[in-house]
């Protein structure tokens, strides 16, 4: 552990708030500059070509049979029936398993169910995750369905679960589509539900691809300090100087914050707006840039939490390494910060107050809070939902296991695809070997957070390529074992 | 249908009732007539020698985060290390999940743990199901656990799974015994929860051995003349006349019931106690001897729903066969009655009161009620359990699944053995045939209910004998298969 620890990028604060919690961390949440256009505005194609939503009247308590149980809420889904091959060919239906955020914002991010719907005949849909996006309870009204434990009771996974499965059945059924085979597709959290819906739900979905889900990162089972080990990683493959600078800077930001005048020099250093500033705030504002920008390190130019250049990484270790900038740190820092915060070129100044800590760091508890609940204060659901995990740390395992997945999944379950790549982050939470003939782990070295899901470029390296062909071929082996299935032995 | 329909041994009204709802049936509350000593307190062996009762705080509900979810309640177990082979040798755990009743009676006829504990060297667990015995959350009082809808409604199938999850981990840490596997045993709904415990739960069981459990009893899955309909060849398989004379008996006892003084000649003939008395009791109190004569028509004497010979079918029909009594039916039924009810010859009149239907079931409507509700009112939790199913009624597929079986676990999931007697009324809702290498079917023409599960005595058929060496053979190579796993692959 020692000689790990000593090699982080990261400052001990941020190394801490990531590794409190696998179960949150594994529900991160985008920062967006406020200057910035949110991906959601930036669709790859307009969205009506994409998908048309939809409503289902949902069931609000699957699992307590109580007068409460029947209330329900609205639930929204897109569907996209352009390549669907129809019931009466029992052709496939691909379903997103909703995660933390608006449906669209996922859907028009996996790109890779867009791009083989043709080729399968399958129908599209992506389930939005509840209390996210349109889907809120108690009448979609934010201010209710957030405001208390009583109402965010109802955020869980396993009813999520539960969610996908009446939505599902009750969609196949008015398509007159009972046996249609159903494909589940998830990234991170949503991959996470994914595999989780195969291995619980094998009724409903005959196979799922879990991209770049950490299924791992809970307990003791991956290290707390694989996440920003990864990172740290990434950023030296870049360069060591690159690591070196990061490394080195933070002891530098605390001295300058604490000198008189100080925080000025970091103000006018990072062109911090003229409001909230502390030597915390921008260590914070940095080290979430050198997070995400890991976790979205895509070959091609992109738009997932933020508009960034192909290979953002190295973009910014080519900022940190320009000698035009001699001994300057706080300029390296500011160039690599905006290949994240800043690539378009049109913000004027970075406000830190939008997303600073109203209860200060140092009042962080271990034991009950996520970082990103302190960091998010206003992203109210995932937080309660961090929190509430906490009086039971181990609900996640007793309920869907990872302890020693390798000998209980050895003999169980099947048609599960773990893709990771390992310049991510989670990855080192994520199922990395094969644990059975059809339970399988797809492994890219060069790839980040669910690159597989993304839309397909003219730009995209081959081992990318290859990566997908290997998903399709995989997914057409269960569609064929099903139909074989179905037409010899069990019509 | 029609044809099978003129067939059933059982009037209208039963037959009605039975299959109402395939959920409620499967939780079948035995009758016990007030004369007759409860199987409780005719043990085999002395309770302290079976097991010692413990108690752990179990959490109340497990799928919403609300500040009610942190409520407990103490869930009963019964625990018995006498040949357990420890945890440094990695001996196995033998748990039963419990069912509809006091986890003692459930125990006391599992014989079949007790009699291999010694050979496997097993730790006995007896797991009461919420709501049931002395598990009663709400401070242990039935009297506000059962008083409504929003107590009731922690009792689910979904939340009795996670009890056992969650008891189980915490108990094989106490033990120092993470690594020990664990095999799961039930019969009836307990043979349910064991089979979907090892499909929800893999990585809390390695196996489980689901005897006489009627997992397909839902929707339109199973016809809903199964039940009745095995019935009737139970009672025709005897002879010819047993089954014309119990068909023909309903019109002459409905006859009777109408003509003046006829209710006084129906209580004369089957010793009916001096108050309530009506036509439709009779059937029912008749029907209800039928069926579950026909459920425990064991080899060897027994005691599970009430003291009976071996073969008691047989010992009914030579009732009814008897030449001496003539064209006399009711004399007959009187004498096939008396096999079920009152078999130790100590009851004096039978009190139909008890069990009478206090709705009358005029007015007991198909879609809300499930006929054990009706008859068994004093079962409040097990009813409101019947009646909560009712607005969803795809829950349970939704849930478990049940639709294509053998389509959808030939390659998924493992190491399940379903044990059917075919003389088990239940049997027709079972799993029947092998669904894959691992997922297996033993079907015992001769069995009835869980016979399998029951303590061997020297009297026991060859055929009962072989089931239960195949069940131990097969858990012996789930066993091997850990182990191998364990010490070769994934240490």
């Amino acid at each position: 552990m020692k000689k790990m620890a000593t090699t982080f990028i990261l400052p001990y604060i941020f190394l801490f708030s990531i590794s409190s919690s696998g179960f949150s961390s594994a529900k991160i949440t985008p920062r967006f500059p406020s200057s910035i256009v949110r991906p959601e505005q930036l669709s790859v194609s307009s969205q009506t070509e994409l998908y048309e939503a939809k409503y289902f009247t949902q069931i609000l308590d699957h699992f307590n049979y109580q007068p409460q149980s029947y209330r329900t809420f609205q639930q929204r889904y897109l569907i996209n029936n352009k390549y669907w091959g129809g019931a009466d060919k029992l052709a496939p239906i691909f379903v997103y398993t909703g995660n933390e955020g608006n449906i669209e914002w996922f859907a028009q991010n996996t790109g890779f169910m867009f791009d083989t719907a043709p080729h399968f005949q399958a129908l599209l849909v992506f389930i939005e995750h509840r209390f996210y996006g349109k889907s809120i309870p108690f009448g979609g009204d934010t201010n209710v369905a957030y405001s208390n434990a009583s109402t965010l009771g109802y955020l869980s996974s396993t009813q999520a679960l539960a969610d996908y499965a009446t939505l599902i059945i009750d969609l196949k059924k008015n398509l007159s589509a009972t046996n249609s085979p159903v494909v589940v597709f998830g990234g991170s959290y949503g991959g996470m539900l994914a595999a989780w819906f195969r291995l619980k739900y094998p009724h409903v979905t005959i196979g799922a691809l879990a991209s770049s889900s950490p299924i791992l990162n809970f307990e003791n089972i991956t290290s707390p300090y694989s996440f920003t080990n990864i990172i740290t990683q990434d950023f030296r493959s870049e360069s060591e100087n690159c690591y070196k600078v990061i490394k080195g800077s933070w002891e530098q930001i605390e001295e300058t914050a604490m000198k008189n005048g100080g925080l000025e020099v970091l103000r006018k250093s990072f062109r911090i707006c003229k409001n909230y500033i502390s030597g915390g705030a921008i260590e914070n504002w940095l080290s979430t840039a050198f997070v995400y920008t890991a976790m979205t390190d895509y070959p091609t130019p992109s738009n997932f939490l933020s508009p960034m250049p192909a290979y953002p990484v190295k973009q910014m270790c080519k900022a940190i390494d320009d000698p035009a900038l001699g001994n300057d740190t706080f300029a390296k820092l500011y160039g690599a910060a905006n290949v994240y915060y800043n690539y378009t070129g049109t913000a004027a100044c970075f406000d830190l107050a939008d997303d600073s800590d109203p209860h200060g760091l140092s009042e962080w508890t271990w034991q009950h809070i996520s970082s990103f609940c302190v960091d998010y204060s206003n992203r109210a659901a995932f937080c309660k939902f961090a929190f509430d995990i906490e009086p039971r740390p181990n609900w996640i395992t007793t309920e869907f296991g990872g302890h020693n997945i390798k000998r209980v999944l050895k003999r169980f379950g099947s048609n599960i695809i773990f893709f990771n790549g390992l310049r991510d982050p989670w990855s080192g939470g994520g199922v990395l070997e094969n644990i059975s003939k059809s339970i399988v782990a797809i492994v890219a070295k060069d790839g980040a957070h669910h690159v597989d899901l993304r839309f397909a470029t003219a730009e995209d390296p081959e081992w990318l390529q290859d990566v997908r062909k290997r998903e399709v071929k995989i997914i057409t082996k269960w569609l064929s074992e099903y139909y074989h299935d179905l037409a010899h032995h069990f019509p």
